[in-house]
């Protein structure tokens, strides 16, 4: 929701990707650890989706002479200026009224908020008390950002040609708020671009620099306007394809894009930003197909993958996490003499697992993760740390594969989810064209 | 491992609490919100907890010129600058040299850690190519923070009477760096408490005011040196008392903190940090207990819980993650009638879904949590987001309860696993002194 905003000072504005932004984090609870500072990831994550390089984060404690002294510094530097905190109720949230001061600009009530305020106490049958009233002081002749899922409005001001932006902490506040209000009125002042700055590619199993010899020849033929990226994290790489000086249309880039996703044929996952689980939701749906998931090493790890993707039950039968043989006996079927004679970390206890899933939930599919993760702290421990083996079961016969991936535990358990769920994907790519698995129907792949 | 090391400018230092820590995070992937900053929340808590308030947080671009102006600044205004990142080995980590470059001081060639890195390699059977020997270079009369899991060690230059701390990025290398050699070396300087500076009682069951309630005649007897403060995250609150002015030994701050946790009785959870999970580990181990878990809203969130406890398998028997009807009929034998005639959500399925974990799983205990988490991104949704009910299987009898949490999605999940862990952890400790569960032995609890 964009309301009605003021200009003041027209100065010239620099073109976006030039613009100088800066974000203050407010708060005792940042600096004594209390709580994660993840408005800097989103925040930088957000404009540099629209050519925007975040130039500087700076997190302080919310006492005022310290909010004063950094807000003067960080708005003498910057052309935007964005803080997040300090906006509530209580009398130790002080940032509106310093910020107001240095800025020499006055704060004035508004009863449209005040109203909002105690309509939303009362839909929740809380009551309102005084010190909420607060947050109806807004910057005069600035703006409202309306917050939809709390009680402090977000404020815009526009002063010497720059902006300042106050946000609220909460994250399910700020970040809605920032996509839907802060991005589109950035945009239309032209200090963001319009639309995404980047075409990008998400890839699996190839590695950064194997991924940039094979793609070589078409960024060559792009010629020289073509701007790459690269991006590795946790079994994924993106690749960005841009064009900064506007040599390349946004059409052009988005060929280059389709070019390097027709050769990389199922090495390709997505373009944009959707999870491994994500596309491999929208997949099983197509097909109309379910999944099952049992897992020892990532412990939950696997299932919790889907919890964020919308209406999971329409494609996820369930999962089992098991730490005993016993579970795997009674809940899979999975023979004991099989565990007897293989181990249970083995290519043939997660072919068992994967397959006693499948048949115990009645899914269609199902992936299986055993293995050892290594102790929680450190990347110590014994000589099989970091060996997982992975087993797929399909309609078209069930698989097992052995894996090893050094470093800490939480990298290992990452890694292990996403190649079981690569893994599942190409499955599905492969029976959405109709082809056929090589080999036999029961096998351990090398 | 503390080296030796060398004191340059004998300056008479501030007492500790006074100390000014900033802490410069370096790196593009920060800005671009590539990487979560977990630095700022993993050393405010470990300075936090001596004593130490860090005083600032700066995130800026590995670029030289804008490293060595805000070093400058930083250095100049602080008494002890920590660094974070750009000591790899590529051509954009200048970090080293830049900051030398500011303080007027040599680089020079270390064998020692040239062996170090050769063997490292040679272990994991991989080459060591020649930038790798920038990580060689150390400060000339600066010691060095040998770094058990990966190439770069760590580097500690003292000067003007300040000390700078330089570390790798990577949390599991920076981490134990940070824990085991630079808290001590802090400490040994007089810059951080040689001990924890504060008594954390972490309590469930009370709000953070009326905790304070309960608490304030132990604190008003304890006299005026004391200091308290409260801390609420996701149904946990902390109480920490100190005593900043030394008033309160460190005995009489642990007195104080025994008498409060006597008065809370079963609200009291544990002394300094461990998890609700650890806790209830501790309790099965000590009972020889196993435990089984069933959950849908919180899609393996539960399971995963435990992940972080060391040998889980000795008590927690495994978890199923259901999203249909079927599986909770197929797997933990809920009768069909029974979820037709309540619904899936409901007391008396989740009564069920409980009862049948801990038979199927062979457990003695186990939690059921079945709910609406509501929407992805946002708070809306029906009517009964938000709505979750909780079942405890116990040798003593199952019981079942219905919740209520405003908030996000991932809000209410974190909130519904605390709330089924805590009961768990309460039950275990009537367990413990032999004591009897009220009313019936199946029931529901309003």
């Amino acid at each position: 929701m964009v309301s009605a905003h003021n200009h003041e000072g027209a100065s010239p504005r620099p073109p976006a990707g030039k613009v100088r932004f800066e974000l203050l984090t407010l708060g005792d609870e940042l600096l004594l650890g209390l709580t994660a500072n993840g408005h800097l990831a989103f925040i930088g994550q957000q404009l540099g989706r629209r050519g925007a390089l975040l130039q500087r984060n700076v997190t302080i404690t919310d006492e005022a002479d310290a909010i004063a002294a950094q807000f003067r510094e960080s708005w003498a530097r910057s052309d935007v200026v964005i803080t997040t905190g300090g906006l509530g109720p209580t009398c130790d949230d002080r940032t509106r009224e310093v910020i107001a001061e240095v800025l020499g600009r006055k704060l004035v009530f508004n009863p449209a908020i005040e109203l909002a305020i105690a309509e939303r106490f009362a839909r929740f049958g809380r009551k309102m008390t005084a010190n909420n009233l607060k947050q109806a002081y807004v910057f005069e002749r600035g703006d409202v950002l309306e917050n939809a899922n709390g009680t402090a409005p977000g404020l815009w001001v526009e002063q010497e040609g720059k902006v300042l932006i106050m946000l609220p902490g909460p994250p399910n506040e700020m970040q809605p708020m920032f996509t839907e209000q802060v991005i589109p009125r950035l945009a239309a002042r032209g200090l963001v671009r319009d639309r995404e700055a980047y075409v990008q590619i998400r890839t699996a199993g190839v590695g950064e620099s194997a991924l940039e010899t094979r793609l070589q020849p078409i960024f060559d033929r792009a010629g020289p306007g073509l701007s790459v990226a690269f991006c590795a994290h946790q079994g994924a790489v993106d690749c960005r394809v841009s064009s900064p000086g506007g040599a390349l249309s946004a059409t052009r880039l988005e060929e280059v894009a389709g070019e390097c996703a027709l050769l990389l044929g199922d090495d390709f996952i997505c373009y944009g930003h959707d999870s491994l689980a994500r596309v491999c939701a929208e997949l099983l749906r197509a097909q109309e197909k379910k999944l099952a998931v049992v897992e020892t090493a990532t412990g939950g790890l696997l299932a919790n993958a889907f919890s964020e993707v919308c209406g999971a039950c329409k494609f996820f039968a369930g999962g089992v996490v098991c730490c005993s043989n016993d579970v795997k006996m009674q809940l899979l079927d999975v023979p004991e003499c099989l565990l007897l004679q293989h181990g249970a970390v083995s290519n043939e206890a997660a072919v068992a697992m994967a397959t006693g899933a499948a048949e115990t939930l009645g899914a269609d599919y199902a992936l299986a993760v055993t293995g050892f993760a290594g102790a929680a702290a450190t990347a110590g421990g014994g000589s099989q740390v970091g060996t997982i083996f992975v087993a797929l079961f399909s309609p078209a016969g069930v698989w097992s594969k052995k894996l090893s991936y050094p470093g800490p535990r939480s990298t290992v358990r990452v890694r292990a989810v996403n190649a079981a769920l690569d893994w599942l994907r190409r499955e599905l790519l492969r029976a959405q064209r109709g082809g056929q698995m090589p080999v036999t129907r029961i096998g351990v792949m090398q």
